[in-house]
């Protein structure tokens, strides 16, 4: 076989075989391909698309190009969750605890945040000594005995898609949706798990600008999921406005803490939280009832379980459990401003993309300006939409630890903000839910 | 502006400006577009296109990559011509003396032949001693001088297209329309041609398989020349058929001696190499009536003009001018092979792409199996389309050196044949000639 001819093949429109996926990704492993056939191959698929069939084998061949993590006894059990990328999307700090507090094993690995979004990862590392850097022994002996784990995803899970991964964003080839599904995919078929949960965001702070869109790439990934038999729901997301109050590393794990105490019981972060939980609850036949089922969630938090697995999960990853008790054990910025409201009204919408480049001046992520993360600094939403705010009223804080970029972090977080006299439609965070009819053939 | 941007700008389908092209190129040049996204770049413009106006600046840019040649007093003079390729294609060998010979000055540069077709380079240089590697000053000078020379293109003649052709054949993307004719035409222009002839072959041993395809592409080509301002003539035909009895670089040579000697009054070659020097000498305003220069370039033959100018270009270049009166001053191959048809009837149709599949086995092509140009072997068809032959009859000739080769070639040249007993109809080898309609605006 050769490179070009796949390529050629390709553009022509036709699906390329199992086993032309296969060489494909073996080709660029062991360099057969040049990268500029690559590229040029992922121009042709972003043209040309993949059927779901083609999707599910690319797919596969990515998963098994490097190592692939194997739970035992517990890996028809194993949940993973994954967010496309939002501003302020701690939903997975929140997640894991409560649904490991349920008993449900769960295993997150998870890449660094890229551009504008810090990932979970980097979020937990704001907790002193808190180490995601596991070997997959320590994985899978975590899982067995504490019901959950946050890792850093090994470098040699799926190192094929991590080739692509830099190819694609260099080439505009990132938003093929097939590509896109794929990778997604492949990460979470390597990493063992069997119950995968994807929040697809779309709005002006996620990749997908559109619900359409996040629907479309929705049911690639659940079809994926058919094909290679792992049970994978999709639910696509609003991510118009920053979810949550806190947007910044620190600030959002204490907001996932104060949500676990209980003290969080409304809003967008809550709604997240209960509504993925039962979807995996009830994927997993462990109830039948939405109604019983997010009753028996909101036992483990006011019961204060899920919070304690939490505490356990950062004893096991040798955090600082004093963070939970007492805030001040972060790293804290220098200042914080609380930004008044320079008129009265409803707030309509806060520019969740403003107040992603307010976090990338203040140096909250990897694209900042200083070239690592600081996680202390974020903004705090005092208001959010629908919302009432009075002139002179905080609407927003700033912490940070530098004078100019709090200036320019201002200025986004103004524009962000829409505020009139009526009072805005609520808007269901849910645009929909996309999971594997069962009864539908493949 | 970054790359990346503009690859985005092409797959969206939004035309490039004339700046944006002329950076494309630049990056291209100093490293600042990787190949990996220059290929991606190739396969976007392939799926999405170019305008004529984008044609013409990527062209300006890729001839003002390098080096280029100026002719000074001649410059509105200087004709060059170039073929898209075909098999037994020795043109421009018959139609350089004879211009030349009428006056006009004629400076071929070539590329080496790549692939299946050896290059008019490659030919010439089985003339024991002929020398096509000239620096610049000495293709001026010869111009001046002689009115003729056939020289390999420096190598810093539009370097950014010699970089892109090498990337557009192993990303699968050397068949856009846009990007093929940009190549052809940026050459041209930084060689300093003002008038240029253009052979567009289509059919089975040629790039373009269909008549159609050949005109778009000419089209595209003599639109070029519109916005540059150089007068540009495409003319289509037919390459179903290798072009004249000889294919194989000494036959080709011989071949051409032996028109410019008078001895080859009709047939393809003697067609189009009046029919290209008719088009020039009208284009050039030198006769307004097709017979009229029709019988002054049959004078030139007739007279020997045209085979002296032949032996003037040979003996400037450092060529052995015997072998015009010596056929066995060539190197010649160790034996030659009469092969008989096996049947009777009148030839259909000698498929060009089986003959060169022969040549290559020979050893004729930069392609062949032995990875060096063997100048003495080829093919020599004694029978062409529209000619009755017996059964034993002498069909074609083989010239070789080496046994098993022959036999594959032997091979490859029964399968070209097609015979049978209805005589087949004349068609017309130039389908159709495209040049600049004065009156229309660009």
């Amino acid at each position: 076989m050769k490179f070009v001819d796949l390529i050629e093949k390709k553009k022509q429109g036709y699906a390329h075989s199992q086993e032309e996926l296969e060489f494909i990704v073996k080709s660029i492993m062991n360099g057969y391909a040049q990268d500029y056939q690559i590229s040029a191959w992922l121009m042709a698929v972003y043209f040309k698309g993949m059927s779901e069939k083609e999707t599910a084998y690319f797919t596969e061949a990515l998963a098994a190009s490097g190592r692939t993590i194997d739970f035992g006894d517990l890996k028809n059990l194993i949940v993973d969750k994954h967010s496309t990328g939002g501003v302020g999307d701690n939903v997975t700090i929140t997640l894991i605890p409560l649904l490991a507090a349920a008993g449900i094993p769960v295993a997150k690995l998870a890449d660094k945040g890229l551009g504008h979004s810090a990932g979970t990862v980097d979020k937990l590392e704001s907790i002193p000594g808190f180490n995601t850097e596991l070997d997959v022994a320590s994985i899978v002996k975590q899982v067995s005995e504490t019901s959950a784990v946050i890792a850093s995803q090994a470098k040699d899970i799926a190192p094929a898609d991590k080739k692509l991964y830099v190819l694609r964003n260099t080439s505009a080839t990132a938003d093929s949706e097939a590509l896109l599904a794929a990778s997604i995919v492949s990460k979470k078929i390597a990493s063992g798990a069997s119950n995968i949960i994807i929040d697809v965001k779309y709005g002006s702070g996620a990749f997908m600008k559109t619900p359409e869109e996040a629907v479309q790439l929705s049911k690639r990934i659940v079809n994926i999921g058919k094909y290679l038999e792992k049970s994978i729901t999709a639910v696509v997301t609003s991510m118009e406005e920053p979810l949550g109050r806190a947007v910044g590393n620190t600030l959002e794990v204490i907001e996932a803490i104060e949500f676990l105490k209980g003290n969080i019981k409304e809003g967008d972060l809550a709604e997240l939280t209960y509504s993925f939980a039962s979807i995996i609850l009830m994927q997993l036949r462990y109830y039948d009832n939405e109604a019983e089922v997010r009753n028996y969630l909101r036992g483990l938090i006011e019961s204060g379980k899920a919070l304690d697995k939490f505490r356990e999960l950062i004893a096991v990853q040798g955090g600082d459990v004093g963070v939970i008790d007492n805030y001040d054990k972060f790293s804290l910025p220098s200042f914080k401003i609380e930004c008044e409201s320079k008129k009265c009204g409803y707030i309509q919408n806060i520019n969740a993309s403003n107040i992603a480049k307010a976090l990338s001046a203040l140096g909250a992520s990897r694209d900042s300006a200083i070239g690592r993360i600081d996680y202390s600094v974020g903004v705090y939403l005092n208001k959010k939409s629908g919302e009432y705010v009075n002139k002179g009223e905080t609407l927003y804080t700033i912490y940070s630890n530098d004078e100019d970029s709090t200036r320019v972090a201002q200025r986004h977080c103004d524009e962000a903000f829409s505020i009139n006299d009526s009072r805005p439609a609520h808007n269901s965070l849910i645009y929909e839910i996309v999971r594997t009819n069962e009864d539908e053939d493949v």
